[in-house]
């Protein structure tokens, strides 16, 4: 292992305090490289199988879905834009799609939710790394009406509805882990013999795409990547007619 | 499974073109549920490795890397913002880091490097399913220098090296892969029986953190989140002292 890497401006040998340097030296991991796929499994356009990039993401998702040792097939990235116009971004669950889009649950008043209040778009990424498989996705986002939210509430166990319930102010500063837990006791008595009702400030959204990329992984770094765009919003040399007025085209990796 | 979900504002069902319902019928998902850990392990204060949020991060990074069936763990979410002030993410293979920020090589054409060049300022988010852990890190982005890109591109496989210059400009469109693999085929030949160098558009940048945050997933989502923030920007009751200029807090999950 080589550490003799510079940064920009600065060697970490030269850094003012030494003991920082001594604990956390630059830790070296460039030969950490899994293969992808070789080129007898390209992803090539007659592979796809279907041109409408949501009916495409299914068949993606299933098979994600059905291979084993992938933990969270419905894991993926939300990234938001902050008020002060930088990025965020955040692990959360995707609980269903559609036509409209891909829907998620989650506390109105936390950070992501204030940052989709004031810029009400989104990009989701699902990485499935052992299929060397990725979908990217960017959209407008809109909340699920009550109806959709109430639905799902009432499908989650119990003890997450009641989580639900107390974490009040999610990504607010809390004192310890034990504060939460008497809160949990305090509002798990309350609710003994009563149905857990969805606290208003919590509920879904759904992601409504404009933009669908598909990447595969392959050998030697020659990956796929296929994009998905609206119709109208797209022209082009390479730009071939896709289904339910999405355009796509190969990008270069 | 129940079909009846409505969107904001439009049934499934009451959508204008029956195909693309029919093609497309709302997934419901919501009963993916794995477990997360229970309140045996916990992630308290106490459990801290290190208060220096780097040096923590290479405690859980070692920890990743060192379980097994976790299949890329230093793959990553890199989100940015683009020009119209709107979120992009896409997942990168982080390639080291250190006191100074998490390190990843790229295409200086490609759509995200024209984002960091607008907007400085970066979102990753490390997630490891398995060990019901994530981090969140946003910061600062740079160039890393041109010894530093070089040093990394000469230690790639030769394939690889070529595959940086056969993506000339990444993320534009192109018209097959068959194109590429010409182009790959040409610029092979030109490099035969001669060392392959860096081209001028490919090369390294480096986060520099100013927020880390520390997730565990706990059973009933009571999940524990510790956030670490530079010292001078954060107050308040709840905040702790940390290492090397950084203090901690515990945020509602």
């Amino acid at each position: 292992v080589n550490n003799s890497y510079k940064l920009v401006g600065k060697s970490v040998f030269n850094a003012p305090n030494l003991k920082i340097i001594m604990s956390v030296q630059f830790k070296d991991i460039c030969d950490i490289r899994k293969p992808y796929k070789d080129e007898t499994e390209t992803f090539l356009e007659v592979h796809l199988e279907s041109r409408d990039p949501i009916v495409l993401f299914g068949h993606w998702f299933e098979k994600a879905r059905a291979t084993p040792n992938i933990d969270e097939p419905n894991s993926m990235t939300l990234a938001t834009v902050k008020s002060n116009g930088r990025p965020a971004a955040r692990t959360v669950l995707m609980k269903g799609f559609g036509q409209d889009g891909f829907r998620f649950f989650t506390n109105y008043r936390g950070a992501k939710a204030q940052q989709i209040e004031q810029t009400p778009f989104a990009a989701l990424v699902f990485y499935w790394p052992l299929l060397c498989r990725s979908v990217r996705v960017e959209g407008a986002v809109e909340k699920l009406d009550k109806l959709a939210s109430d639905e799902y509430f009432n499908r989650r166990p119990r003890a997450n509805q009641i989580a639900a319930h107390v974490s009040q102010n999610q990504s607010a500063p809390v004192s310890s882990r034990q504060a939460l837990l008497d809160r949990q006791e305090k509002i798990t008595n309350e609710f003994e013999g009563k149905e857990v009702t969805r606290p208003d400030f919590w509920g879904g959204y759904v992601v409504q795409p404009d933009l669908m990329e598909f990447w595969q992984g392959q050998g030697s770094r020659m990956s796929d990547r296929i994009v998905f765009t609206k119709k109208n919003e797209t022209s082009g040399d390479f730009v071939q007619e896709g289904d339910n007025g999405w355009v796509y085209q190969r990008l270069e990796p």
